[in-house]
């Protein structure tokens, strides 16, 4: 499979790029390797990885807890505390090996060591290899948050491995199909599709397109001034919907995928009350959602809490949520301002 | 007096740089300007800035402690919720008003807040005047290591007011004075002998060339490759020594001037013998020095831990101390290896 470039490096796939990693680490000198995992990608993936790796450089694990409630300043902390210790410096390269958590917080973390130090990342779940392959954006979450702290950093290189792929559960795939569905629908209806017909699905494929969609909209808008924009699509009710069950005590967390499933239902309503979207894609988004995700019922008793979170959304200027909606497939609207009263509806769309 | 030029945002001078600040504000349209300031600052500093600065924005101010021992993470997740809190947004306005703890933690909160918001410097103290206007460096410490954790960015402006070096002490001065005998020796001796000669001062000529040096070093190498090395010379050591006495707790800690000027005497000492160095300008500086600072007695006993903090110097590559040295004055030469012996009898010769 061949690889992207993205703006500074390159998204290489499958086992060749484990010589390229070797290769870049060979060519660069470095003085470290440290290798960030949690307890499950340090038993299912770490194995494979070090196989591949071809290096006579000192390799130091860098082990954290898995979870999104650890994506956290103080998990960063511990990081830089732990590569202190064994003696990191400005020429050590971090590779993580992990989901979003792990590549997000150890983008952040490398970028602020020492004012920055090199970084690859090999992300091992779908959600991880679709959607943070490109884009620059690294960070962690403040208290519910998320990603309220990071910065733009770009990696030396990526590795995509769908080997991966078979040491995550059902659910974690299921998370990471929701941001292909999001492609589809602004980008590329052909993708989506793909997804609603589900037949014969490659999902090398899907990974592929997904990552080389993401790489056109990022390197046509980098500053994310407009097209850009449609890469929060389902995203701006959806984190506040997935802030809310993170915090809430007494209901199970949902997947960042789960979430932002509902949160592209309900922004496709919107989009239908405000932009004429046509209410037959509505439903067949809400359809093609329903078949892979189990339904969650939103409470109205939580309505206002998450209205709440919402108002923390990081888009958001001068207190006015901003969303972006679609006046077709594969045809957005930037910055459109939406009344309480269609927010609310919309879940009880989804609801119904 | 006229302003300088730094890479990508204007250094300007006494009063009238308050009206280009509003003009920034108003131009920008900021949705909210947060003043970031400690308690001294606030009382002394934050009067006169509020009464030049005309807008009608929205204005917050941010309260934290003064001190170094201030300087870490900790204090940035508190001003990173403090902001949250206050419905801080992208378009949000950071002020800086105070010392290096308030320019660089600030910088680096601004930097990371939301993947970056702008942020304005207003250095109060000599020091951050002199070492904080141009370079783009912004952090906070890791425990005593200083600055481990931080990244370039570059603020919108920076203003210089010397009203406010009216507002501090003398032994602050004293801390700034350090940095400018650093910009002297390294880079224009002749501003090396003002200071030597001590009449007739023009603390105001003094920080201009200072901060016109070390733009016209950063300008040049911006990346640290070699001439930017020169504004370490003293730190190495300098640093060291300053970390070991901010974690003793039976010791007062040293401002970091006292700490720089110790480590400027030391490292022309180790000039002296491996570089061929001048020992009369050894001297020169060391009588310098000491007509400035209080002399302090580094303790035998003191030295293996000092060793061990110099270790940690983010300078460092495969746990190799690197120092720039001094051939002579304005005549520096990057990475030298310095023997441990070496490094010692230089502590000992600052003593003798």
């Amino acid at each position: 499979m061949k690889s992207i470039q993205a703006v500074t490096y390159p998204v290489l796939f499958q086992d060749k790029a484990y010589q390229k990693l070797s290769k870049l680490v060979e060519v660069n000198n470095y003085s470290t390797l440290f290798i960030m995992v949690d307890e499950n990608t340090f038993e299912h993936c770490y194995p494979k990885f070090i196989r591949n790796l071809a290096t006579d450089k000192r390799i130091e694990l860098i082990e954290i807890e898995s979870g999104e409630i650890n994506k956290n300043i103080e998990t960063c902390i511990g990081v830089w505390n732990a590569i202190t210790e064994l003696g990191g410096d400005r020429k050590s390269l971090l590779i993580t090996l992990g989901g979003g958590v792990i590549t997000d917080l150890g983008g952040f973390v490398a970028s602020c060591f020492k004012r920055g130090i090199d970084f690859v990342n090999i992300p091992t779940t779908l959600l991880s290899m679709v959607d943070a392959s490109v884009g620059g954006k690294t960070g962690v979450d403040l208290g519910v948050l998320k990603n309220q702290i990071g910065l733009f950093a770009n990696p030396e290189m990526v590795i995509v491995d769908t080997d991966y792929l078979t040491t995550v559960t059902e659910r974690e795939i299921k998370s990471g199909t929701a941001e292909i569905i999001k492609y589809g629908v602004t980008y590329d209806v052909n993708l989506f599709n793909e997804i609603k017909n589900n037949k014969n699905l490659d999902i090398k494929d899907l990974i592929f397109r997904s990552i080389e969609i993401k790489n056109e909209v990022v390197l046509q808008d980098p500053k994310e001034q407009n097209l850009r924009k449609i890469l929060n699509f389902g995203h701006t009710l959806g984190h506040a919907i997935e802030s809310f069950y993170l915090e809430s005590e007494d209901k199970e967390n949902l997947t960042h995928g789960e979430a932002i499933a509902i949160g592209m239902v309900c922004e496709c309503f919107m989009s239908a009350k405000l932009l004429g979207f046509p209410i037959e894609k509505v439903n067949e988004v809400k359809e093609v959602v329903l078949n892979i995700y189990d339904k969650i019922t939103l409470l109205k008793d939580d309505f206002s809490a998450i209205m709440e979170l919402l108002k923390h959304d990081k888009k958001n200027i001068n207190g006015q949520v901003n969303f972006v909606l679609l006046n077709d497939y594969e045809n957005h609207q930037i910055d459109c301002k939406v009344p309480e009263e269609l927010i609310v509806e919309s879940m009880e769309f989804y609801n119904s």
